[in-house]
């Protein structure tokens, strides 16, 4: 297992950590900038921002300050109520196939999407099993293309308190499921993002870190489970400030040959996002050394 | 599958859906007048309530009335810091087994427990897998004991979201796991309590509770997932305001022989449990008939 203790080269920062400085909305330049100064070298930006920032500047900055993409955020979002939902999405999902070739991203990040109209508040149906077989169907079609542009396609499990909202692939063996089924080969273009957040609960996480093998381990994300956590989105702890044995899971990912970045995603409206920003990425550097 | 449309003989009432009547506690031989009134034959109590109305009271209103309960809530609460907590834990649950015995519980429902001090915001450790053994051991110790007084223990799943402070065991596949490990021949005296809102997103959910088959299927509860869910434990929502599929899971349940109540279980600071409790029993006599 590597050592981390003493820098912080395998630091990726989620700009959505530092998306809010003191409250105010950070634009992704300056979170870039940021980082950069600190000797971070690695960054998973989400769209909005890059979108926000302008996509040729932010990949001109990229390009100068050398800096890397630990993946993109995100792609997904598949499961809709009508014919005009499913091909939205799909157009949706190819730009984001290009915008991270564009950007040199190692993956794109893909949270798959829930009950069509729930994050909305009104779900259109409650049949999950068929917004699963959307997702399968989705991911399948949009490897294709993704493979021409030689993206992996990073399946990120979300925390089953998100199976209806955002994604209803809720653990790491049916994301491996998903994976087996469209990449039997393990070709290296579909794979999953080990979020500890939404995984570390799973009693059959190191067996399945274990199954997916180093070409499906595409990313990994790190932030705490904080008790109590106080809402079901923006609560994220800091790591070290919960329950969640990080270094513990890092060691099975690297025992399966995974060694890329540590991706710091933090949501915290409640105390991170009202810190200055510089504050953020410096304790993202001590906690990285020590707690991760 | 059981049609309920039509009367509700197999609705049972979790006392702590009406805890709390227009935001003021209800003493539990209050809530058994109400069930009663409403021909509402079988209830779930909690300790507590029993314990602050006298369990010999409580029995004999029971007795009285002729109610059944479908569950008496509950045991659990296994792993702790040190070999007195631990022993703590045991004495308490076999209190728990006497108490359920005198009731006539057709179970005692087990909340297993996660890290120790986690639910008073301050975990003792973050080894998970330590905290789970502790739990098998528990349940089969006090398994000995329930054998005696001849009380089935349902070790209910909750939802991965609680796994920190709650329950560590988080899918029904982990706890047939420990069925199949204590109990190989599925004597009866050791199942699950399925509740909707813990397990709706599984995807192995149908596959498990055909697994489970009758004799480890001790209990059904249901209420609903809202979205957006506003607080990790206090908002649940009425059968029918959110996105369970209710009536599929209950009839993978039925498939497999299960005959029992459908227990409505529903915290909820924001809305049920300001209202008076006259309105939310009628209403859940209401949507048992037609979303359960």
């Amino acid at each position: 297992m590597r050592d981390f203790s003493r820098d912080h080269r395998w630091l990726s920062i989620n700009t959505a950590t530092v998306r809010k400085s003191r409250g105010e909305d950070l634009p992704l330049p300056r979170i870039l900038e940021a980082c950069v100064e600190r000797g971070i070298r690695a960054v998973s930006p989400w769209r909005d921002q890059v979108q926000a920032a302008g996509i040729t500047n932010i990949a001109k900055m990229v390009r100068e300050h050398g800096l890397q993409l630990s993946g993109y955020c995100r792609g997904g979002m598949f499961p809709a109520a009508d014919a005009a939902g499913l091909q939205a999405a799909r157009d949706d999902n190819r730009r984001a196939v290009d915008e991270a070739a564009q950007l040199g991203a190692e993956c794109l990040v893909l949270v798959v999407g829930g009950l069509p109209g729930a994050l909305q508040g009104k779900a259109a149906h409650k049949d999950i099993a068929l917004a699963r077989s959307q997702v399968r169907d989705g991911i399948g079609e949009l490897l294709e293309y993704a493979r021409t542009a030689k993206m992996p396609l990073a399946i990120e499990p979300l925390h089953p308190m998100y199976a209806a909202d955002r994604a209803c692939i809720n653990t790491m063996e049916q994301a491996l499921d998903v994976c087996d089924e469209l990449d039997p080969y393990k070709s290296g273009s579909l794979g999953v993002a080990v979020d500890v957040y939404h995984v570390w609960w799973d009693p059959k996480l190191e067996q399945q870190i274990r199954r997916a093998g180093r070409n499906r381990l595409l990313a990994f994300h790190v932030c705490d489970w904080l008790t109590p956590t106080a809402d079901l989105l923006n609560d994220r702890g800091m790591m070290g400030d919960g329950v969640i044995d990080i270094p513990r899971i890092r060691g099975w990912m690297e025992a399966q040959g995974f060694a890329g970045y540590s991706e710091v995603e933090i949501f915290s409206t409640g105390n991170w996002w009202k810190r200055p920003h510089g504050e953020v990425l410096d304790t993202c550097i001590a906690r990285h050394r020590s707690m991760v």
